[in-house]
């Protein structure tokens, strides 16, 4: 895997687990135990899912010394739906022609069944 | 990584390169060599680069015999569109505050300017 930002943040999203864990954090800052709790996850793997998280910048830790809150952070995110949306036009287009091609099948029946 | 297709195609999405393939490929159809031509790479490279992208569903290629040629195969990147789209409503909220402080700053300045 190459280290290029959007790379790193791909990969962070390839497992389940790790995009719950943005979902969670989605609703509002979290500690590891209450990351830990829902998934029934042992600390260190809690630990090690945030540590890839956080390399790819979708999380940061604060750093007070009891309470140290997860939070998510959205700048990779809006850089995923950047990149994306450069495909929209190409899906938008196929299933308009596919609804195209079964309004026209849809046509042909209607013709064949006035014959 | 775990084997849903969302990781599956996130996964296909962590390197440069492939994100290249899939670009060129939104171009129109191509074959093997076409894709290996603009970045230099060996058939093998290719090849396997491929194989990640099919398993994500991400690339159908032809079984006519001599050509068969690569195409882009859009319902998983609706997928990543739709799954990062929940996240939308986050960061615009985000950039909102940022503004609204920035404004803020700026009338502070000008208040104290005025004074």
């Amino acid at each position: 895997m190459s280290h290029d930002q959007l790379s790193w943040t791909f990969g962070a999203l390839a497992d389940p687990t790790r995009r719950a864990i943005l979902a969670r954090l989605s609703q509002g800052e979290a500690t590891v135990s209450q990351l830990a709790e829902p998934f029934h996850l042992r600390l260190p793997t809690v630990s090690k899912h945030l540590k890839v998280l956080q390399r790819a910048g979708l999380v940061k830790q604060g750093r007070k010394a009891q309470w140290r809150p997860c939070r998510l952070e959205t700048a990779p995110l809006k850089e995923v739906a950047e990149w994306v949306d450069r495909y929209r036009a190409i899906w938008d287009e196929r299933f308009a022609r596919l609804d195209d091609y079964l309004l026209e099948l849809q046509q042909k029946e209607t013709d064949s069944g006035h014959k």
